[in-house]
């Protein structure tokens, strides 16, 4: 069975935008694939060095997150970056290859500092950001790679660092693939993306009557003022987390030529939307509070996790090890 | 009783300058502190990557030069840098709050940069050469670091981490200082320092025979062309030489003044010369002999000087995570 390797952040709570968009496909994946999962936090250190107290929290929650989407820990491997060292130790061999004009002239590079400006990013490691990135993907040797379909250019530059070291040490990496992964738009309450740092967003832990809030006062059709005044779906927020979390076309179509005749108001609509969002969300919170409430059974999934992807690791070590060299 | 790091490069064969400058020192430490002296293999594979083929070689013999010379495998700890791979993990701790600018404008890298231009050191690890490098003595909490008088700059950079480290996450280092050692000068047979790279070494293995070959046809005082010509010793680099091996101050009177006088010829002045090198170089080849047939012995040196390295590291790391916040 291929290997595929994914990560995350650990930011803090995930919302329905990561569910919708990684977490549905990382627990398809899991049929198919042998699936390592990890939260990458030495990745959230690099820009966040400077404030570091809510690090094991946010990596709490990223896990309790997966484990209520269904990642499933009997199948997948579940693990904290920082608790499989060969992470850092490939990465600290795949620096000795990796040009560091690559690296400058990464375009995420540039974005970030841009975007963080009230950080200072400019360190040592989070230059060498795609560098760990390679490490966590090359350390499985795996051949695909699920990114989101406007991310496929990251994965270009551990292609390129796989070619070279492969060119100077022999075929110890294969060139990993994308495996393209739908990713529907999710904005959040106020029309925007959905993100933590925009403030809109609805976290797959919130308690219900929260969500309801939330969706109550989302943004919808700007045209729509008035009760009485038609609207258009097509321009709506919440009528693309219909198209996302409402299966049922027969009442899509309903509800869009209820909108467009003003012949229901967007309460309504949101009412049936906030329906479809809590049964999509029941079984997930539940499996989420089942394991909320036992800290020794998370400690169980990621010991277990960091067991069975060091295994791979130190495979994937030994026949590094051995390309530059190193004396056993 | 303090603890101390140094490390050494496996260029590959030691000379009789290393003997002289570094390992002369590094025996003597062992008995006022816990010495922990690495080979660090990491930081060849920084400027040798595109060509790894006799990385493991040198490491050897660069051990056996080692222990010829008196380092002791059981009073200190004899390790390869990346069998205790904390050395990886610490290296990406500090990177994260490692401003990209001291790196940049450290003066040994710029001038690595220029003395090797033959290769190709744009690479992302190099740049990294001093986290890696203040990784290494961090690693063991070291409050000594030996250093030669021309390098104490060397470790500036190794402070200024500790101390920000420090600042962000609390006392977890000491800021290192420097234990200035004696480097006395070593000319090679040309009359540069010597150097590898030179081809004008004396290596500590060197077949005493061999060892006299140079010696015979290395440079004296240029002033002293013929016999009858008299010469300086001040100006001469055997003369450099008998500074640092003959430890008998009347006989190098007396042949200081037979120089100036042309009393006494060149190869006299070397023949004595080599009969102290010989003396000094005795027990350090016969040591080196002992452990050269016994492949199984080195093993068991670097296995048993990597877990004492390993438990000290480990110490370390446990502190370094619970001061970053790692989830444990
Ligand atoms: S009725 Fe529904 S789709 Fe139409 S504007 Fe209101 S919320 Fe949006
Ligand atoms: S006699 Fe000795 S010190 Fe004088 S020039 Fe010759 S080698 Fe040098």
């Amino acid at each position: 069975m291929n290997r595929v390797f994914s990560g995350m952040r650990p930011t803090g709570k995930l919302h329905i935008g990561h569910l919708a968009g990684a977490l549905t496909n990382w627990t398809r994946l899991q049929d198919d694939y042998d699936c390592y999962y990890g939260i990458v936090d030495w990745h959230a250190l690099m820009s966040d060095y400077a404030d570091t107290s809510r690090l094991g929290e946010n990596c709490r929650e990223v896990l309790l997150d997966w484990l209520g989407s269904g990642i499933d820990p009997e199948r997948s491997s579940i693990f904290i970056q920082s608790h499989v060292v060969e992470h850092a130790e490939l990465a600290l061999a795949l620096g000795m290859i990796t040009p560091l004009g690559w690296l400058e002239r990464c375009p995420t590079y540039k974005e970030q500092i841009l975007n963080l400006q009230n950080k200072d990013l400019g360190t040592y490691a989070f230059l060498g950001y795609p560098v760990l990135m390679a490490a966590d993907i090359l350390l499985y040797r795996s051949e695909k790679v699920p990114v989101g379909e406007d991310q496929s250019a990251h994965l270009e530059i551990t292609r390129e660092i796989a070619r070279r070291f492969n060119y100077f040490y022999g075929p110890i990496f294969p060139e990993p693939e994308t495996l393209l992964t739908p990713t529907p738009k999710v904005p959040g309450t106020d029309g925007r993306k959905m993100s933590k740092s925009y403030g809109n967003s609805i976290n797959i832990s919130d308690e219900l009557p929260e969500i309801w809030q939330k969706m109550r006062t989302m943004k919808t059709d700007p045209a729509r003022e008035r009760r009485s005044d038609p609207g258009d779906p097509d321009k709506c927020p919440v009528w693309d987390l219909h198209r996302v979390f409402n299966p049922d076309g027969g009442e899509r179509e309903e509800l869009a030529s209820g909108c467009r005749s003003a012949a229901i108001g967007c309460i309504d609509c949101k009412k049936r939307l906030f329906s479809h969002v809590e049964r999509y969300l029941a079984p997930i919170q539940e499996r989420r509070r089942h394991y909320e409430g036992r800290p020794e059974l998370l400690d169980e999934v990621l010991h277990h996790g960091a067991e069975k992807a060091r295994k791979v690791a130190r495979e994937t070590m030994a026949a590094v090890r051995e390309a530059l060299g190193l004396l056993r």
